[in-house]
């Protein structure tokens, strides 16, 4: 097994490294495109590629669900089904079993839920977490947690969820045996610093090869969310990975990294340019704006990605406002083009010692657009 | 301007030849992919010419409505706005006025209508349709005609079709000034071949550089179609590109092809390939169906498109199972891939004189497929 983590350069808290997996190397920090269904939605591989991926995400809820994960297995395993030779991470499928399926009934053996798809009876314990995984062949697995909302929950059940979470990993831990594949814990513990230390500590004792902080993403109060990375970054090992699950917007991924967060996973690149919003360096700006109209110009000057350059502002309008599929598909090119060039120049940044400059240089062109 | 057309091959009726035009050459018999707003549904350019294809096509009725044809010049020019440096065909959108359009009335003056997007009234007159084309910057540019149904009409509708199509023709000549691009005359006159050689006489004597047969399009009676078109292409100067329009299935190609036909295009491929069903040289298979779930080979054996080199039949099934636009897109590709390919491999069976049997041979297989 070729896992490795290095850490190569840091500027205050953030950090630049080097992780090693089976299907290649990865260089922190790094944005991972989000395959949910065994496809970057709109986006052939090579198109994730050439937009600078080095390692995307794919959802073990939805695989498992369909196409299922034996036939994924039997057909030689995820890289090979989805055509994307690069590393791939897997979901440990709990966040999507809190959030997608239906009458989830969560015990300490598991959870039992019914698909969105069909609303067949199912269950997902922490083995079969692994399992999944295992049979997806991704280079990097997650634990099964339970991933409580940060807005909807009170303390105790925070406190139980991380109880559960730590239990859960250990038994993941148990039960994980493929030698090419990693297995990474989940901090849970909401805004509770206490919980996300007690649950951390018990995490770190069982010697995982990296480490994640769950239960922020998807946009559930960013500035709460902003106060309280830097001490829950903090929490986790210094010589290993640190991912922060299914965020968000690029201010975000710079407050995580600014914390020392080394991995980051989040669908708005992608479903913000299904929806005609690009993410630019003078921030974000709508396609289906009546302005562009006629706009020349490409969706973000000085970007070197394939929308923008050879499109303009004004036939991405044009394809947006005619409903061609072209244009969610150029639009998610840009965005994730955009974010991982974000991770670049926030690397370099690292590496030259001027990160925080970079940071608020950024927030302030971010904040000043119209 | 650099149009010419070249005869290189004959095999009976069927021909091999050689048109230049201001972007560049083609070589026929040739299909062309159809960009109606602008891109080839769900896919790149670059996609696009991977496939095979030499020529587009464009429609004017789409580009003129949205996002308007004087745009589309102050941007560049079509070429330009879509990112597409080879040749491009537009039509000269009398056949969408007449089945897209609402309230339709003809008269000797022109076409008035209403727009099928937003019930605005317009009118597309000869000169109209000319200058339309001059402002898209097409290389090649078709006359309005006025286009009845082959199923709907009577002989007196038919007959005066005809008459219009002609004057129209000498209209849209007189008004065409452009000299980097070139404007093909539509034969009109349904399956009476009198009529057909009536207009075929009338607009050979006004010397076009290409001749195109309308009223043939979208599948209306394809055996009539059939027995119809040796006499009705024989009716064209053999010196010049012959352009079916709007057709069709293979077997229509192939049918076409035999009687002396040069030029093609349908939206069949990409249409059918975003509804899962897929060309092949056994017959077309649909993606959908249950016994391609765990399929591990192409979705043509032998086909060398970017989607049979590098998925299987079960991920395609997988990605129309879970509605993510990658499946419209890879079979799309592979569907334009496999007309082109098919019109590659008639004009190598025409060079060496076995036309016939390469047709007999891939009617053959298309009839005792599954």
């Amino acid at each position: 097994m070729a896992f490795a983590f290095q850490l190569q350069a840091t500027n205050g808290a953030a950090r630049a490294g080097l992780v090693t997996t089976t299907h290649g190397p990865i260089e922190t920090p790094v944005f991972m495109p989000v395959g949910t269904q065994g496809t970057v939605k709109g986006l052939t591989p090579e198109m994730v590629r050439d937009a600078g991926a080095q390692i995307i995400l794919g959802n073990t809820y939805h695989l498992a669900l369909r196409p299922g994960d034996e036939l994924i297995r039997d057909l030689g395993g995820l890289h090979k089904f989805m055509n994307w030779p690069g590393p791939i991470l897997t979901d440990s499928g709990g966040f999507q079993v809190f959030s997608l399926a239906t009458q989830v009934k969560i015990t300490d053996e598991g959870a039992k839920f019914r698909s969105h798809i069909d609303g067949s009876p199912l269950e997902l314990t922490p083995e079969r977490a692994v399992e999944i995984q295992q049979n997806l062949g991704s280079d990097i697995a997650m634990v099964l947690d339970e991933c409580p909302s940060l807005k909807e929950t009170t303390p105790a059940k925070v406190r139980a969820a991380v109880d559960r979470t730590i239990h859960w990993a250990a038994r993941c831990k148990a039960h994980h045996t493929r030698t090419d594949q990693v297995l990474f814990a989940i901090v849970q513990g909401g805004l509770d610093i206490n919980l996300r230390a007690t649950c951390a500590t018990e995490l770190v004792a069982m010697d995982f090869p990296g480490y994640a902080l769950g239960g922020f993403s998807v946009g559930e109060a960013p500035e709460a969310m902003h106060a309280a990375l830097p001490a829950c970054a903090a929490l986790l090992p210094e010589g290993k990975p640190r991912y922060l699950m299914g965020v968000g917007r690029p201010q975000d991924l710079l407050a995580g990294v600014a914390s020392g967060i080394d991995m980051f996973d989040c669908v708005m690149p992608t479903r913000n340019g299904r929806n005609a919003l690009a993410f630019t360096a003078d921030g974000p700006i709508r396609l289906r704006n009546a302005k562009h109209r006629r706009d020349s110009t490409p969706v973000e000057s000085g970007c070197g990605c394939y929308c923008c350059a050879n499109y303009s502002r004004a036939y991405l309008h044009h394809l947006f406002s005619a409903e061609e599929m072209l244009g969610p598909t150029l639009l998610s090119l840009h965005n994730v083009a955009f974010y991982l060039r974000l991770m670049r120049e926030a690397r370099q940044a690292i590496t030259e010692g001027r990160f925080e400059a970079f940071h608020a240089g950024c927030l302030a062109r971010w904040n000043t657009a119209s």
